[in-house]
């Protein structure tokens, strides 16, 4: 790490069907200055997440959403170094949705201070961040299972779904994981505890999923959309609730998947809520409290992969996006 | 009518695509005795209703759905003509799942009793009935409009469409309709009071909808499903509701219309509920109370179109599928 120099890295063209590697570039920009009321940090760890794909959609109209040639948007875990913010000192960590850069400006807005005694600084871009955050709530403000009851995880062994799975556990559920392969499915159970786990690239994938949730399924925590929904959709209970979280399958397709169960909605009585974390940020101390213990008490488990430098960040991203990641895809900058 | 016999109309070959009069017989059977703890009724008039197609599809598994062979299910509303029941006493009047025939037995399960003083009796049928009690919960139980919000309610100009409207406007909310053709849109704004109504079947549809709800939806009281909500979903704004109550342009196809919008249901933090009305019995009281009063206060109105006879009720049935009724679709029995 220099501090000679920014290194960043920009959206340069909209993709259509799948992001590559070209539609980034990697930039050098100028160091920023604290302004009155700014600190800058400089980044650790980049997070990588679907719903970055998400923005670089045309038409999407986040309050988010990506214009070409801005720097990439992510959350970020680093250090102050210059301050001219009240609340905000030099050497202390900080985590917000800084951009895929070694060093942001920010006037506090969406960052909060993290401990770097209390756990490792990555942790609080998976479990102990944003990841965890969405997990507790699709369970415990949006779906709400109840002891016994089939919870259904897609993209199982994905930042998200792994603490997901792990969360309806702890509530007494029976917790059935959806991933690609069998290295995943091994994961999702051997390491993260799950009952069972299907593999949606498998040739039986929907009777091997009628199997592993024998008495239906009454919550879907959904990551993926598309044919794996699809499936899960024709195995719901009456009441049953999906908390739409993702939709990972849709992002790099030019025309989405044509749906075939979606009566089950209506036939079901099911309620879907699709949700945005940063629209539920209210529950990020109550969230953070339970997972911090869980993880202190070993109910929690994760795993990462770390791709080295911002200048591989476009690799790892597209990389994440095809499924070839484990657990929590970063990126260390410093 | 006579007692000799019992005109009935009877499910026999299940539909691929449209539904047709000859998936249906007209029959005559036994005229039904009351056992002990039952009371026969004769029927005076059948409603037809878009979710008693859904119960002629191969797979959906209703506790109510049909098998081949059985009498078609559907309410009606008629008078007690013999009674082996403590609580109900012949010349009394009842609205139930009575079936499309002349006399029905019953042990009084999910029959109420209805005043033929307080209102027409096909009105029980109706926005005194179980139509009305669907817009009701749709409205109030679930999508919760507040004042000033847009509430779009497709197939505008039928019977549970046309109370949802009605009851929006009640809650101060612009109330926007969808139906087809240009003699139902004036009917839906000039008798039942939407602010606006658009005709999907105008080629300019998407624009006239967008035009129509400049501040976007806020609630979808949903009917019809298909190409009519893949444009709902493009004008959802951010929390948006859906209530789900139908999706009747799907129930005669073979294939379901690919939706190219679902991922709004993400992007703008929708909540969708899936809703059959047989499940939220609870709310009827409060339903009821509040309905009759405002069709008293001549704040609620509403149209019938009735076919005489149930030999005519399959044709009268295939021609609401297809649209061709105004308000509340029943069949005059005697």
């Amino acid at each position: 790490m220099t501090r000679a120099r920014n290194l960043q890295v920009r959206y340069v063209n909209a993709p259509r069907g799948w992001v590559r590697e070209a539609d980034f570039a990697v930039c050098e920009g100028e160091i920023p200055r604290a302004a009155e009321g700014e600190f800058v940090v400089a980044n650790r760890y980049l997070s990588l997440d679907p719903y970055q794909r998400r923005q670089m959609m045309p038409g999407v109209e986040y309050a988010t959403a990506l214009r070409i040639g801005d720097v990439m948007v992510g959350r970020t875990v680093g250090e102050v170094i210059e301050s001219r913010h009240p609340q905000y000192r030099v050497g202390e960590f900080v985590c917000g949705s800084l951009g895929w850069q070694q060093f942001s400006a920010s006037d506090g807005a969406g960052v909060h201070k993290v401990d770097p005694q209390a756990a490792p600084l990555s942790a609080y871009l998976g479990v102990l961040g944003s990841p965890g955050l969405t997990a507790w709530v699709g369970l415990t403000s949006i779906a709400r299972p109840q002891p016994h009851e089939t919870v259904i995880v897609s993209a199982a062994a994905g930042a998200v779904g792994g603490v997901a799975g792990q969360i309806a556990k702890i509530a007494g559920c029976r917790a059935v994981g959806i991933a690609g392969g069998a290295a995943k499915c091994a994961f999702v159970v051997d390491t993260l505890g799950f009952d069972a786990c299907v593999d949606y690239k498998a040739p039986q994938f929907r009777e091997a999923l009628a199997a592993a949730t024998p008495a239906g399924i009454d919550v879907d925590f959904e990551n993926v959309g598309g044919a794996v929904f699809d499936a899960v959709l024709e195995r719901l209970n009456d009441y049953a609730r999906v908390a739409l979280c993702g939709l990972v399958s849709q992002y790099n397709l030019t025309a989405p998947y044509p749906m075939q169960n979606l009566a089950a909605l209506l036939n079901k009585n099911v309620m879907l809520q699709g949700f945005r974390v940063g629209n539920y940020q209210q529950h990020r101390p109550a969230a953070m409290n339970d997972l911090a213990q869980w993880l202190a008490d070993g109910r929690l488990k994760y795993r990462e992969t770390v791709a080295a430098g911002l200048a591989d960040a476009p690799r790892a991203f597209v990389g994440m996006l095809r499924g070839e990641n484990l657990g929590k895809q970063l990126v260390k900058i410093a």
